[in-house]
């Protein structure tokens, strides 16, 4: 078996030669009809070479052009900001140069954002009286702003209400996509607090090649599944911004007073934007930034200004939230407080199929293999899925070490993945048949019940 | 009596040692107590000469910094744009260098627009079946886009429909800030069409240092005195931006897709934004060029799209409306065709202290001078605002006679005027107590008969 460690190389010029060498090695492999595995290891160190070479030079590494001479080494720093090493983490783009994927740890540090610890998860558990949801427990909500401050009030009898959201891009949502549903849902149950869901519909118009009847539709469609997530419909207000702007002057109101407040320098700073952006995306940051604010929802909060606002979102849509806070403050508002999910997996329409045919196995590719060397349960989807989706600790642990060891084989971990999210999807679609009828009234928002 | 003309000097160097030297004659003029009309005689020459030195330098004239020797001579051409003598004309800002003001000729050739000529006069006359308004005997409505067009459907019983608006800066409508809708209210009496009519509240809450509140008050005020001017209540709509953004979902819809079609760079191009401009600013234009389509207003046109717009309006207001014919093709709709005013004098609280104290007169200065001379009813504000407001021509230009040929004093003239106004005035604050109660309804839109 080939040694799969070795990349030590330290001049951008020894990596430059070594990663020709690799790329050779991996070529001449292939034409020999080399052992799969051998393939697959001399792969995995080309592409771990080719990660090094970027952080060492900040470029990507191209066959037959060697790295500059006098190139200089960048910062590699925790918090060097745009050290070209870093993850891309913005609301359009999330990516990375880390084999292992986004460096959470190294995101808290930048975003300057606090980890959600073992104490604040007791916490929670203390104030809620309940026990953690697992996506607590298993770190999947690893990061928050200002929690226990909002734990600190709701221990004193204020209550908060909870934001979160969706950019409707595309009719069917996913079960990845339910995740952040299915964790603001806990919240809601656990704290019974009202909860408002923002679908820019605006926000994929001005982004999409999509018309805004298309975007909109998206949003209906997508709200028929959000609310089939079992909200409390009499604590819940759903909306699509292309309704909700027009149906509210208080909502309007403060995404003007946001407006105000916010220059294009520093939106360019936060998201990137160019001279050459239409005027809606550079303003749209606003738009989500405005449910932020209790008094954007006269309907929920009367004239209410400091009721706080939770928001439970991936780190992706941080940097609204970001300047959502610095906003705050100038405009006499409660800076909304934060939780932070890594980056979810999207699956298809068809778990089964794809599942099967298409997720990344960290199993090995013969039986024998597999019952020799274990399987890889870190980077396995179907495993990450399980993470997500299977309730049971002790069963989950138990699964993690058996495909660790090579006693459960990558077909039978699919089959568990397939049992556990079957009933899911059924409960689910059931859910979303029965919506439809009461849907219109949740969307355009006319029959919400007075909450304080 | 000084010579009044003389200005002939060529190069920048011998119009700095000729302004130099006249600014040392008016100093002595005044030292010496000489005529008044003297010295108003030098200081004329004066300010001609540093017109004419701004327009051959680029520079403003300044005691003791004479020109750079090899001082580049800026193109004069009619239509070169960004020449430093030319008339800065933007919703904001009104600057001209030229002593005469706004050239609008030339602005004319820069906008590229068209002349209101004597042949489109007599076609609205023709068409209209009425007598032409008095602003366009008098060339006050100077400059149109497409109005031949308008016409032309018209004859075809094609229907049009009016939009004009104004930002409500401050609580108190001077008789100045009317007339633009006095020719609003003639344009609706003689086609018979429906009008719209927008108080740019939020605007004004981004480009100043005043609160929502502050804005959306200063609009309800405002619209008391629009009303008043005596719109059939029937036809119009008038509306604050801050209601009607959150009441319209269409209105934002069509807000959306002109945010999307119009990026910074253009913006930037149109309105002179920065990078330092908040981000509200820089969407606005969106907002003002949203009611030049009817299906912004559904409760009006229903879902038609095709109902061509006129928009009467200062041409400092152009620029918005040069972007929104450039996007409304793009975005299917037809383009607003437009009605452009010079800009209107703005009167004070009190007319009668206002004429009598402060109007610039071209009167002189003793009895005896204005019966010898005559005064000068070009430059005179009294004249002016009775070419505004006195709809008799013969009685105008007898006195634009009597006053040139100095049989008409200037306290008479202003007698004059004062009489005109007054009644108007009267009528107009009778009108205005009674629009108070049905002014909510107006504001809100909420009762509006459906035409087409």
């Amino acid at each position: 078996m080939a040694d799969c460690d070795g990349a030590g190389a330290q001049t951008p010029l020894q990596l430059y030669e070594r990663l020709t060498a690799q790329g050779e090695q991996v070529r001449s492999l292939k034409t020999a009809k080399a052992d799969k595995s051998e393939i697959e290891c001399a792969v995995q160190l080309l592409l771990k070479l080719k990660v090094e070479y970027k952080q060492v030079t900040g470029q990507d590494y191209k066959a037959g052009c060697p790295p500059p001479e006098n190139l200089a080494v960048p910062d590699n720093g925790p918090a060097a900001e745009g050290a070209t090493d870093e993850d891309e983490v913005n609301p359009w783009s999330v990516t990375t140069t880390n084999a292992k994927g986004v460096d959470y740890d190294k995101l808290i540090l930048r975003f300057g954002s606090s980890k959600i610890d073992k104490e604040l998860v007791d916490r929670i558990e203390k104030v809620s009286g309940q026990k953690p949801h697992r996506f607590l427990r298993r770190g999947i909500f690893f990061s928050h702003r200002d929690m226990h401050q909002v734990l600190d009030a709701y221990e004193k009898h204020k209550r908060f209400y909870l934001y979160t959201g969706r950019g409707p891009s595309s009719e069917a949502m996913h079960v990845g996509h339910l995740i952040p549903f299915i964790f603001t849902k806990w919240l809601q149950d656990v704290f019974d607090i009202p909860l408002v869901i923002q679908l820019t519909d605006d926000e994929k118009y001005l982004w999409k090649d999509l018309s805004l009847e298309e975007c909109h539709r998206f949003a209906v469609e997508n709200a028929k599944d959000i609310i089939a997530c079992g909200f409390d419909v009499n604590k819940t207000f759903i909306f699509s911004d292309l309704e909700y702007m027009g149906s509210s002057p208080q909502f309007y109101r403060n995404v003007v007073k946001i407006q105000k407040h916010v220059t294009f320098n520093q939106v360019k700073g936060i998201f990137g934007f160019t001279d050459s952006d239409c005027i809606g995306k550079i303003s749209f940051p606003a738009i989500q930034a405005a449910p932020s604010f209790s008094n954007s929802f006269p309907h929920i909060f009367g004239e209410r200004k400091d009721i706080q606002c939770l928001i439970p979102c991936a780190i992706d849509q941080d940097p609204y939230f970001r300047m959502t806070r610095d906003v705050a403050p100038r405009i006499g508002y409660p800076k909304p407080a934060l939780l932070h999910s890594t980056f979810f997996p999207h699956s298809a329409k068809q778990i089964k199929n794809k599942i099967n045919k298409h997720a990344f196995s960290g199993g090995k590719d013969t039986v024998e293999e597999h019952r020799q060397f274990g399987g890889n349960a870190e980077v396995d989807v179907s495993f990450m899925y399980l993470t997500f989706f299977l309730e049971d600790d002790e069963k989950l642990e138990k699964i993690r070490q058996d495909y660790t060891s090579g006693a459960l084989l990558t077909g039978e971990l699919k089959k568990i993945l397939i049992e556990t999210l079957q009933p899911m999807i059924a409960t689910h679609q059931e859910r979303r048949k029965q919506v439809t009828e009461e849907l219109e009234d949740v969307v355009k928002a006319l029959h919400w019940a007075h909450h304080q």
